[in-house]
């Protein structure tokens, strides 16, 4: 079974957007003569918004390459080698990586994959928080946000794989940190399970600007960036001076044809606000230190970790689609074999 | 004789929401039992963009106070002390700072006032590049913007008081530089006297993105931000990986009453950019400094600088409001009195 990219896509993506085909019989060997290559079985997929953009068909070159209609959808995972020509990948070791929405993957430039060290954390953890939103999470926050004690952290789309992190981190740091979600149900959560000091579900908000003010009467230090367009441009009324805004992502813009504009951005200039985006990819060399740091958080209760997790690669294409739709509470997981 | 605002303004602003009016005949002293107070002889005003701003009435404060109805625009500029109580402030020293649009200004608390140290540089000089938008230009390319040798520059507004400084440190660092006006005879300055290697003029530009493509084959790696709007917007599609935006001001928006919309941000994420808002003032404590480093640029041959001085207080609504129209070929300066 693999599931494949059936068009390009305009606007909003649904789940027709991709066909789930049944596949021949699988060699389960690397091909007689193929050097450094590995054959993975694959056990869960990271479903990730940027997913999004590789849908559509960029004039220009984008920051990731497009799907290509009828090919595979390919997307982070974890996996176990079960054959390998390559001197550092042996059969048995779990590793995460760029794979294949299938059952097996065959790897010819494993190079950019990595070790799981721990399996003894839930191994599905190496989608999320030991995995690519993990980094995002601790680098944005800690990188790029570069916080200070006592400040006031603000963070949208809080409930998921990537905001449940920063909030916690900004605990962590002795920041006083409010989340947005989309749901009472995430609210919940967050102020329960994840310790932020307060949320709230934009959904009931008739006006963000207000309820900013409300949550941060002081106004907002530091922005974790996950969504973009009107929650943006309420954000950037409540900075305080010297804010910064780490910008993650936008999720609300990924499916519209035409962006939403923001009106407000003199207000960059007026409260000196610094607005710095990042790629996640940029800083996976440190990886491995990220990992052990966050065994540790884990083992010692420190760090939480809710994901919202789903049996089986025919559910994967409305896995993701549900992202845009907030229906994941936590980091989405799509399982294809539990080992 | 003193201009004073007549109303708040919104949208557009014109010369008559300002007013010129006779003032009786001023007293020449500190008043008797004020200290620290001193009288000062107004020489130049400086026209800056920002000044519109004032014009508003805000309902949260923003960044500089709101002018008042009735009331005294007040501004940067050159004078000479005729009077004064304060030991750090002698007759007949030359100060720059922050005075009414009148031929007299008497100021009780002048510590914001800057010593002129070098009388010998042409006075109105301490209105732009010994002033404050030379201060801007330096901070907002060295320090916001942080060049490296042989980076592309991009600078809109550039023939005005901050742009063409801010050409002319780009080139003294080595980069590449190419300006935007909206003149030809504008585009011929920056090319010929400051030296930027390349310029046009946006105003003939059916699409300012090709525009940017064709002077930027590569991609811009510092953006100069003066004007905002649709520039910025085009400017975003044309930056490179990990280029910086330095938010100077957006000069386009001043005057509108609903701001345009920037819809493609979401290129702050891919490309890694670093947008950066600052505000002259909170450099002020190292002003001396960059004085001396100036005037020896100045005095070295090494940097140039255009202003378009008008003669007349009678004559600062029409040259404030020439700003928005772009009526200026360099730093706009009003004339008070000679000495
Ligand atoms: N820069 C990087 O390297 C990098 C790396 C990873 C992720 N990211 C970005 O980080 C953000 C979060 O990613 P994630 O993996 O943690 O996803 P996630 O939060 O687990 O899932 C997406 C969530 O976004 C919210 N959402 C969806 N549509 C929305 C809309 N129109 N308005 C507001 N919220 C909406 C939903 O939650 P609600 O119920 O709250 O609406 C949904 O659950 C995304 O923008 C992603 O692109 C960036
Ligand atoms: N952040 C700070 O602390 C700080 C300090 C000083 C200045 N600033 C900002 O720096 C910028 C330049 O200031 P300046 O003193 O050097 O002014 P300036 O360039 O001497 O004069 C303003 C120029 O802006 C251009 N302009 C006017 N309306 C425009 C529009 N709708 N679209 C595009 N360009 C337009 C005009 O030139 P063209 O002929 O090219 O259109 C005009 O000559 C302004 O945005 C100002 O607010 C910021």
């Amino acid at each position: 079974m693999k599931v494949l990219l059936k068009n390009y896509v305009t606007g909003k993506a649904t789940e027709r957007d991709m066909e789930v085909v049944a596949t021949e019989a699988v060699e389960l060997k690397v091909p007689e003569g193929s050097k450094d290559t590995i054959v993975l079985k694959n056990l869960y997929l990271s479903c990730d918004p940027y997913m999004r953009s590789r849908m559509t068909k960029h004039d220009t070159p984008s920051y990731v390459p497009d799907f290509v209609p009828g090919e595979i959808i390919v997307g982070y995972g974890v996996s176990k080698v079960v054959d390998s020509t390559h001197p550092d990948f042996k059969v048995g070791e779990l590793v995460w990586g760029m794979i294949g929405w299938e059952e097996y993957s065959l790897i010819s430039n494993p190079q950019n994959f990595f070790k799981i060290n721990h399996p003894e954390i839930p191994l599905s953890h190496y989608t999320g928080i030991l995995g690519m939103p993990g980094v995002t999470a601790y680098v944005g926050f800690h990188e790029i946000a570069a916080p200070k004690k006592g400040e006031y952290v603000f963070v949208s789309a809080a409930a998921g794989a990537v905001g449940q992190l920063v909030g916690q981190f900004a605990k962590l740091m002795g920041c006083y940190v409010v989340g947005s979600a989309g749901s009472d149900e995430k609210v919940e959560l967050l102020k329960n399970k994840f310790g932020f000091d307060d949320a709230f579900n934009y959904k009931k908000e008739s006006d963000l600007n207000l309820a900013l003010q409300r949550f941060f009467p002081q106004g907002i230090d530091i922005y974790f960036e996950n969504v973009g367009g009107a929650m943006l441009e309420a954000v950037l009324e409540n900075m305080r001076l010297h804010g910064r805004i780490a910008t993650c992502g936008m999720i609300s813009q990924y499916n519209l044809v035409e962006p939403d504009g923001i009106r407000n951005l003199l207000q960059i200039v007026a409260k000196r606000i610094r607005m710095e985006g990042f790629v996640v990819f940029d800083y996976f060399a440190n990886y491995y230190k990220f990992e052990e740091m966050t065994v540790q958080y884990i083992k010692e209760g420190k760090i939480t970790y809710v994901e919202d997790i789903v049996e089986g690669l025919e559910n994967a294409p409305t896995a993701l689609i549900g992202l845009y739709e907030g229906r994941n509470i936590g980091k989405k997981v799509v399982v294809v074999s539990r080992e």
